[in-house]
């Protein structure tokens, strides 16, 4: 259990400046939903890349708690979601060595400059946000929370002052927004504090779920990520396949199965299973037992990892108090700058 | 100067509980906009009963410089409105032995539980806020703190529990919107944590201006309170009156300066400048006079002992400091329960 077990041991990245104007290296910032099991939609299309960029620069990775709140009304699944979260990156890779994984409102201080940048930011862009009208459409009764939620996230991305956010497709505008009200603050006050985040949209791998749609929990069609034998099995068996008799060739580029079965494994045994298709006399059945096979062993050592983790928790918390540490100082660095600024000092 | 001389001697009043779950004592809550300088419509209206009702509870007085980034770009107006408002405070009797004074921002804890009690508040409650359609209506152009504004004034009174708040009559429905939001916390969470906060009405004294309207600063009809000298004296000198010959019987319930005189006068007093007004010959450049004397008279111990406080700001500074120590404590404890409470721990 390495990633857990060396939690003291010094980052090998430059430590983050103190109060120095910008970090030295390209900072990657990123909130976690906690919002319940991780499946492989989330992996392909999201966390695999998320993780990844800890490679690339100096990772702040947190834990969304505030923003749960919008929807979250049972403080016992907040609390579960949190940790739930935690160890599936953990387990996932994300080392805490390299990147910085915290919780949200361990660093209360983005609440505060999210009240000083609400002072700067005209209602106007908050009533055009695209996620906010989806949830007014779809009939949800919206909180002011719900509806001040991108000045939060633009406090989450200034605070740290962040270079880079990845991003989906449908969080474009939020990094928008929050360039924007970085924008005037710094034009109101007539200084530069912040740098201008630009957004990395993740490629979007294409992950079907197991009637074919697009996998989504709110389609129930998904396979998490940390299941394990029978359901895992039963799972991957439902996959929907078409009608085409056992002799006949098959399209493998029409399957399911096929498409899940590319993410994971190597262009060779792509190649070979699609032969295997294409050649007929080729059941769905044995492909499911090929892709299951791929999942079991792809995420053995995360779900060994997982159980791990899980059987110290107390290791985790130091994981994430450790992140919040060195989180806030950069929090209150900057917000001391702020405060400065608007003459709360 | 007592009241600074002695930052250190304990309050003679029952320290506030640390986590218990309500103050023993009334809390009384008031928060002080730092909008510059305090006029005789100001002191009359609401400061002189605010000060008294030091005697009365445990009272919480803060420095809203918080609210004031709704309206002021100037850090260093910030800056100074807040010293300001703080010396006029202290120079006029709040005394800090008794009361807890405090800057707003010194409690950053306020910006969390406002985040919190947006989640639980729905945009119904503040779109119908009077002081936020009366701003569009005049044409202002709404910020996103203008209109969120309600949460923040709410975490203020709940984080301290506060039991009763004095406010004007534009400022009922702000905390009808408080019992509002304290409400629903507890109904989404099934908990009682806040008291539901009564308002009491700052009686309405009638403190005509210079030209017999309201005395207003938006009016430009002001007498300052710390005003004195020639810039008093021309002030008062310039007070509207009407035409009647000196030799005529005036009606001193008619005439502004009397009803200015009324408020520091002595029945006594009252009852004899009533009776030259009414005999004739007896002009309005007299009775000016006369209320110049009283205003002079009345504010002289509270002008010295401005100036003694603003030649050692580090005492005042120190008794802010204190002040928010005791305030965030309380706020700390609260904030606690309420984190606890949503699943933030």
């Amino acid at each position: 259990m390495p990633i857990v077990s060396k939690p003291a041991e010094p980052s090998p990245a430059p430590s983050p400046p103190g109060s120095a104007p910008e970090p030295t290296r390209r900072r990657i910032l990123s909130g976690v939903q906690p919002s319940g099991k991780l499946h492989l939609g989330n992996y392909f299309g999201a966390i695999q890349q998320h993780i990844a960029l800890q490679d690339e620069g100096d990772c702040f990775y947190f834990i969304a708690d505030y923003h749960a709140l919008t929807s979250l009304r049972d403080p016992a699944q907040v609390r579960a979601n949190v940790l739930d979260v935690a160890l599936d990156y953990l387990a996932l890779g994300l080392d805490p060595r390299r990147a910085t994984f915290f919780r949200q409102s361990d660093v209360p201080e983005v609440t505060e400059l999210a009240w000083i940048l609400a002072c700067v930011t005209g209602m106007g862009l908050l009533e055009k946000g695209h996620s906010y009208k989806d949830k007014l459409a779809r009939g949800l009764v919206p909180s002011v929370g719900l509806f001040t939620y991108p000045v939060l996230m633009a406090a989450d991305i200034l605070i740290y002052r962040s270079h880079l956010v990845p991003v989906g497709q449908d969080q474009v505008q939020h990094i928008e927004m929050t360039r924007d009200m970085a924008g005037s603050l710094h034009a109101q006050y007539g200084v530069t504090i912040f740098p201008l985040p630009e957004y990395r949209l993740d490629r979007a791998a294409v992950v079907p779920g197991i009637d074919g749609k697009k996998m989504s929990k709110s389609y129930g069609n998904t396979i998490d990520i940390f299941a394990e034998g029978k359901p895992l099995k039963k799972t991957v068996m439902s996959i929907v396949t078409d009608s085409t008799p056992l002799e006949a060739p098959k399209d493998p580029e029409n399957c399911n199965v096929f498409k899940l079965y590319q993410l994971m494994a190597t262009p060779a045994e792509q190649e070979e299973l699609a032969a295997r298709y294409r050649a007929g006399n080729f059941g769905y059945g044995t492909a499911k037992t090929l892709l299951l096979e791929k999942i079991d062993t792809r995420f053995a050592p995360a779900r060994a990892r997982r159980k791990e983790l899980a059987a110290d928790l107390s290791a985790v918390e130091r994981v994430l108090a450790e992140g919040a540490a060195r989180a806030r100082k950069e929090a209150q660095a900057t917000l001391e700058l702020v405060r400065r600024t608007v003459g709360l000092r």
